[in-house]
């Protein structure tokens, strides 16, 4: 969370986001879904809410469906300057996310590390730190996976800093929408009839709101932020996204699997 | 450069790379042009050709030609824990390349840096603490870009680490392939008819080998890298485009923006 973001937080006691998390803190509201600003909803969720014992660093994960089997990548833009056990513990919650509040739910979920290359040397000092953090883990590690991959389906939660996740978000919308506007363009030029339906299904199965919007994994509550240009299917997956997180007790579980994971950690 | 790299090198002196890096040593060949593995060509042309004065790090610049005006990005993934100054000097060599080396060569180049936000405050440390040196240099700095950006022609050289750069050149290859193949299976499931003429030219516009490889830029020679699976119109591509960083005198050219861009430098 940036400095400014919680300066503004502080300033703005009475904003929607913080009444929300207030909601939250005082039981009023079983989980908090917001299409807002992602910086101050995750600034203000982290402040208000705390994190989960033992979690030093909530993390952004959103899923894509883009092969009929989800992927679940995490962090996307809460953390720009994670630690390896940061990257380590986003491998946890991710996958007890992907195991038990997706509507495809994975059994064991395979968990990969984002990196340029699959031998263990490869990568930035982060990834090679984090590397034998997941290995030795109890997790269902597949190793480093390579950004194409998220379309091949060899891992079913994808861990990444949130730098790194949050250019990948960002490219995944820009290239996407530039390719479609091409197509279009082509497809105009030979004359070829293409309905905007078929345009709208393509468009959607690239947008992760569209699979219910981005978990705040690690803090205290049930938080899910949808995109500022969420139409009303988006808002309505977001709901229930948030729904069946608090269904699968989500928090209770990632607490239980922090624990057993990492077999030395006491506070957890 | 990965040590495995430099070791396998040493380990086959006869190598077809090895062998080409000393013919422009021996000043037999004026540039060195591979469709082989980018990290034995990265490894091979530092070691063997050394880099250029007051370079510590050569990056590698691949050029997409999405909006009818190019766009130029280094570092693609030569190095993946670059030093600010390594990104400073990334900006000037993308900027000589952008200006001198391309067919639709930019006047006095539009730089940005790759970041998650345009604000001063984002970002990782090392983007941080490069933003200065680019904001006190006599580059046309515009500042931080986002990745939506490639695709918006609001810069002609955008910087970033090889870890990143690397990242997006996957990314866009797996999105890409993958937006196509979804694009025919759509069309073909609404009887529309589209000629393979019109998906290749579509791939093109996306293909950075199309618009001719990748250059190792800050090695004292001229180096073009290409995609291993480029075609035949890829290769002469590649071919053309070392012609014209050796026609522009790249090297000299970098040299001389190198010393006027930081005046305090000495050594360049």
């Amino acid at each position: 969370m940036s400095d400014s973001a919680a300066a503004a937080l502080r300033s703005k006691p009475d904003s929607s986001i913080a009444r929300t998390v207030g909601a939250v803190v005082e039981k009023k509201a079983g989980a908090l879904v917001s299409m807002g600003n992602t910086g101050a909803c995750v600034a203000a969720s982290t402040l208000g809410l705390g994190t989960l014992p033992g979690i030093r660093r909530p993390g952004i994960a959103v899923t894509f469906d883009l092969t009929g089997r989800p992927v679940t990548m995490l962090d996307m833009g809460a953390n720009s300057a994670p630690k390896p056990e940061h990257l380590y513990q986003y491998g946890v919650m991710g996958s007890v996310f992907a195991q038990d509040c997706l509507v495809q739910g994975a059994e064991h979920p395979r968990v990969g590390l984002l990196n340029i290359g699959e031998e263990a040397g490869k990568g930035t000092g982060l990834l090679k730190e984090a590397l034998p953090l997941f290995q030795g883990s109890s997790l269902n590690f597949v190793g480093n996976v390579e950004p194409g991959d998220i379309f091949e389906n060899t891992a079913d939660v994808v861990v990444t800093d949130g730098f790194t996740g949050n250019v990948v978000l960002k490219l995944m919308e820009g290239l996407a929408g530039f390719l479609l506007q091409l197509v279009m363009r082509e497809l105009a030029s030979h004359d070829v009839r293409w309905g905007p339906e078929a345009l709208a299904k393509l468009k959607k199965s690239i947008d992760y709101a569209e699979y219910g919007g981005a978990l705040l994994l690690g803090v205290t509550g049930v938080v899910v932020i949808g995109h500022g240009r969420s139409d009303e299917t988006a808002v309505s997956n977001a709901l229930r996204q948030a729904a069946r997180a608090l269904d699968a007790g989500i928090l209770a579980e990632i607490g239980r699997d922090l624990g057993r994971a990492q077999p030395e950690r006491t506070d957890a």
